[in-house]
């Protein structure tokens, strides 16, 4: 499969993932949802459109998003994702968004020995995660993805710490 | 629509229109491939993909691609694309990728005050671009998109220079 075909199917099931959530509405009652990587802001684009009630707050290194998708200055961190995020730990986020994957395993490995932790740090008790890395920790539990999303291609989970 | 549902129909507009073109053999016999603008090598992965018997030269500012669709160092045309291209010019190439839409009005504006001309100049007779944005040429006329592709979404053309 052409590096083209995975992006359109990843991009696709990180869409239906999160339509998933809002069509469900799996979220707490309560929470701000954080966009963990902001990048060009497509995503945040879309979380906006599906979750505009809620305060979304992005963390990045730098702004490198189209201008329609900057966040206000209030909502956007910038910095060492894993220093800056871990700034907001417990206030109860009601769901984390992360899309920060690399495509290069050695540096896929090195973000998963700071996230997971840092995604329970930041979840409210039954809060959401939805990644494009597989999230391992004992205070999350794996939840099956909606039909049409092909196991590996984006992972869900529920905090009950 | 968010970002991010037009970047998937944008990216599967391209994927299909690529795979219409490579399933109706409509490049001439020989002549290489000019993916104008490398960015993160997806297209040019997908492009090695379906012609895999063509010569594939990539231009772009500076190499950002991931290390798996970086083209070997003769396949490879670093600099400002307007300028390292021009260098091309009646070598006829059978076909032209340019996705280098920047999605800011002013700068797509001023990409298309060279574009056009510069694909024209590269394309053997009888050539095809495939272009992100619409290139309005006396030497190129629009070929009708396959089923599937919204017009406007991604443009296809035939040089009959």
């Amino acid at each position: 499969m052409s590096r083209l075909n995975s992006f359109i199917a990843r991009l696709t099931a990180q869409r239906d993932l999160l339509d998933h959530i809002a069509d469900e509405n799996m979220l707490p009652a309560r929470g701000a949802i954080l966009e963990i990587g902001l990048g060009n802001g497509r995503t945040y684009s879309h979380l906006r459109e599906r979750f505009a009630n809620r305060r979304i707050i992005a963390f990045d290194r730098a702004v490198a998003a189209h201008k329609s998708s900057i966040p206000a200055a209030e909502n956007m961190v910038l910095g060492e994702i894993a220093v800056t995020a871990a700034g907001f730990t417990g206030q109860n986020a009601a769901m984390i968004h992360a899309d920060i994957g690399a495509g290069y395993e050695e540096a896929d490995a090195l973000t998963l020995t700071w996230l997971p932790d840092l995604v329970v740090s930041l979840l409210a008790p039954g809060g959401i995660a939805a990644s494009g890395l597989p999230l391992s920790h004992s205070q999350l539990e794996a939840l099956p993805l909606p039909p049409g999303i092909a196991p590996g291609r984006y992972f869900l989970y529920r905090s009950f710490g």
